[in-house]
């Protein structure tokens, strides 16, 4: 696939993904095998620490690897993710997740997503896939 | 700790955790080591292939399991967390999140969440966390 | 499959596994869900800081995941496991890992392994298996 | 530190590596931030599918990591890990692992190592380990 036709996976992809809307999340940079999103955090995703709940810091970055399989052709199901967390975000904040393909070989795709705001690495993320079919 | 301090740790936690009120978690059961939430699937949090989006479930797993760390007195930060996508659920579908402590020692806990919907497992997460101080 | 089936199973893998022959790691105990293997820390095992290397430690644990899931008639491929390394141990001990199945839906098989030497708990890993076919 | 700097740390950490030594892992190339490691399949290391034990590929990937985060003046403790298998290897097969750092910030070092052979990735590791003192 070409950068193009990985957009158009990505496009199609979102088109549906109501929860990724709702939520607010951006679609920064698509090529094919590399995705970044975005997203300001918001005052209903704090936790009692008042910092962004780890839960979004995955949820973001899972949609990243989620895009990344599609942007290389390789819709994927029945999937295993590890996630560090590394540092905080507040309200208003505005985090971004860079996704990469590390490994796509025989049925398994495998992606690593950093998660940062202003230089500082919040999250590392690595998803592994299986193609279906 | 005894459940009733059990309960009275998950409490507090609990009281300015606005991303679970916003998103309407429920507690289902705490005690000293253990500690039940539930969630319904609202038409907000499913993805395009119309299922809830993994990220919610990975939420729910780790408010279970911040939870489950204050239910025996361990406060934690600095996590690591993995889980496994076992199967999906869709709108409308009550799931629930049960959390167990695996390891207290040392500076480290190590819990262990099962998601389970109509006797189904969904996922299966599993958290270490570190004491402050 | 029922206890006298499980240990069956493991004795048929165990009978070809060269390397755990040549590390001397013992069959404690087989039930159908559950496997206990021993092994006793050589001086050929330990690292720079003279304790043993995490590395056999995971083997150790791999292999009781191996024989836990035969143990269930799920043999499996496709693979991944995570490991936590919560205290270390030095030549001479006799340490333990203790498999024991969390779920086994579908294709999935996930199994815990605890290793502890005197009442201290060294690692927790937990593998999860793809069955073949 | 520089490359140099790498080489004396490798060496040092190396120097009294027991396991290693008698394993006969070899050290390919290390500079700051990177490490390739080799080691050539020997009959006391398969188990009993006749393919190199899963955790021998562990044991190489966290060796790597440990000579890795050493490569940039970070020895560590108290580590967790994650594998998945891609692949096997047979009596004879060279493999190579090679390590690098993914993120060193603040008490956390996460380094990378994907394990191959003959172009096939066997498998990925990632490693998380915490500065002492």
């Amino acid at each position: 696939m070409d950068d193009a036709d990985a957009r158009e996976q990505v496009t199609i992809l979102r088109a549906t993904d109501d929860a990724i809307h709702h939520l607010g999340v951006d679609v920064v940079a698509v090529s094919a095998g590399s995705v970044e999103l975005a997203l300001t955090v918001k005052p209903t995703m704090v936790n009692g620490h008042r910092v962004l709940h780890g839960g979004y810091l995955f949820l973001l970055a899972d949609t990243a690897f989620a895009y990344c399989c599609a942007s290389v052709g390789r819709a994927s199901v029945t999937r295993t993710a590890d996630i560090a967390f590394l540092a905080s975000a507040s309200i208003g904040t505005r985090i971004t997740a860079i996704a990469e393909v590390r490994v796509a070989q025989a049925r398994a795709t495998i992606c690593d997503v950093r998660i940062e705001a202003d230089g500082v690495c919040l999250a590392e993320f690595r998803g592994q896939g299986l193609l279906t079919g």
